[in-house]
């Protein structure tokens, strides 16, 4: 039974998702639906981008993420669905799945993008205002039931890529890197990554005029206030307060700038 | 597998959602629930009733919607279940179901309507404040299960309906309308609709205050911050702010005018 | 097939939810998987075990109920499994499961609780922030799919409990409890119980200074405004406004004394 997750940033507020629930089960009654986020901030392609990339590989091989963060639905921008290693994606060419891709690419796995052209795979009655529901649902049903992605349309090499901002080098021997998402509990994750924090044996970070000394194992390490540094739930440098939350109380905003710093063993 | 839907002002915070899918399941272990949105304004039974409207019939046939806004809960309301062409419908008889019922019988279709008495069909205890829990869900399980709505109660020809403003003829010779609904996006739904809004070859929007100029296709057609006039999700007239909030921006609430206005084409 | 319930206090906004969708299907495929809530206050224990009590048994035999509101994950606050009566729990032993093991205890059901150690049923990699992906979930798809819970780790009899405040007869002859939750309709739960309320015949409700006189069978009993008592969803006295916020209102919180006091009738 294959599984149809879907990403959006439609809110749960107004039925949007649920169309689509009823499209997709229209066409592909045996499929199963599994929500991923519906409030990715409204048209932020960035951080749709981000936990698509985050959650779409804990799913089973054989799954269909449909991705809907589209501000220029109805325009040229093109519908495009994409085969990454044994997983298929469906959405707008907006860049959304930058960071999917690039996992695929980067891990030499087999990487195949369609324009979806087909109209027959889609509602009889597509509006320019919500291609999820018209176009990107009846696809990824129609997938599901075993049409190929090949025959939907046309092979493309040109999907739109965002520009992501990676960590550098700094000037103190560390690195510079980014807030790229602030959690529910205000838990804020950044784009360093656990294999370059590895490099330092006694590291500081700085955020916000903040300097933390070192990393703890996890948030109960430290007293409910701390702030405290860690690895995050996706292999990420991640700042929080124990028990708290760490944006709000310290004015953290995503593309804020972080900080790590080597230390010296005898400074701590 | 039978697909039932769920539609409640219950929230996402209390639970309430998932106790009426451990009734169904226990009930109907067979079957498939998607929710359509539990976030209807509280007891906001003209919301509820047009996004029960606006998602229904994408769904499959045989689907099974049960939609719960009730402030009348444990009254002399009526529980009903409707079979409207070939979904059926469950809830509280306060008007939630005037406008699925009004396209059934716009359309022709089959139209049923059941007072549901028969209480062998509802959970042993039936609480005076959750009979979202108590009756609708187990009426809707034992549906599901192959019991015909017949049984449940008796025919009914009087459900309550809710008085729905409709647009008219204004003095300019275009239509005077409504806001009737605002998305998570800030964009403005109405109640004029598509084929009225295609008799003018050219047309003004006036909605508080504001003048917009013909319709564009779709909300990338204009540069973000734009206020725009499209034909909406829902072949209505929806006003937007490109990648903006346009209920917010112009102060405008579900329920405020709108006014469609002819222009003659040299007033371009 | 069996059902697989989550709640948590992720919330909707990031993802976590959905990530652990994915891990379970992985491992079992067939299972079902129902929300019961995502939005219990960060890291408030106590509301997500009153949550859950209030909603498992609602649901079939053999659901198993993954339960994820975790301040300690990470440190040495163990993973455990609670097999009561028919259902399972699976979690972080922090007292989160306290009222769902008083309820088996009550009734004098089986149970039994198991320390998870055995990380062959686990993800292969454990995060230190994120067990609800890399352990609960993972041992309730196992569970799923027909692994005893005995396998998974060693039994223990001292699961944490939470300190729970029950209701105390007061000096007025009547009972004094307090606030336990209030839903997004503002509505009032406390801890005084319908078996105890029925002990008066004539009584009065005390809450923020304001005096109830009686209880009304249900909100629609009195006009839209009216505060009014009665007996909640779960066999607990309430207090609600009808058709309005009463927590907001009567500025009241979780915690707040409520005091129900007997009336003699000639009084009324």
């Amino acid at each position: 039974m294959t599984v149809i997750t879907l990403l959006t940033d439609f809110g749960l507020r107004d039925g949007y998702p649920g169309v689509m629930k009823g499209v997709i089960l229209n066409i592909a009654p045996d499929v199963k639906i599994a929500d991923i986020c519906h409030n990715i901030l409204p048209q932020d392609i960035r951080q749709g981008a981000l936990i698509l990339a985050r959650t779409a590989n804990f799913f089973p091989d054989g799954t269909i993420h449909v991705a809907v963060v589209d501000p220029g639905v109805g325009t040229s921008r093109r519908p495009i669905g994409l085969h990454l290693d044994n997983q298929f994606f469906i959405g707008p060419d907006n860049g959304l799945f930058t960071m999917v891709l690039e996992q695929a690419e980067n891990n030499l796995e087999h990487v195949q993008v369609v324009h979806l052209t087909e109209s027959r795979y889609w509602l009889p009655e597509v509006s320019h205002v919500f291609h999820g529901r018209d176009i990107f649902s009846p696809c990824a049903a129609h997938l599901a039931t075993g049409i190929s992605l090949n025959m939907m349309g046309t092979a493309i090499n040109d999907p739109v890529r965002l520009f992501i901002q990676k960590p550098v080098q700094n000037e103190g021997g560390g690195i510079s890197g980014h807030v790229v998402e602030i959690d529910s509990f205000g838990n804020i994750s950044t784009d360093i990554v656990e294999s370059d924090i590895r490099k330092f044996r006694d590291l500081e970070v700085v955020v916000a005029g903040h300097h933390i000394n070192g990393l703890v194992p996890t948030f109960g390490a430290r007293p409910t206030g701390s702030l405290v540094a860690l690895i995050g739930t996706s292999h990420e440098l991640m700042i929080a307060i124990v028990n708290g939350d760490a944006a709000k109380t310290c004015h953290i905003s995503v593309g804020d700038p972080i900080d790590l710093l080597p230390r010296a063993a005898e400074q701590r």
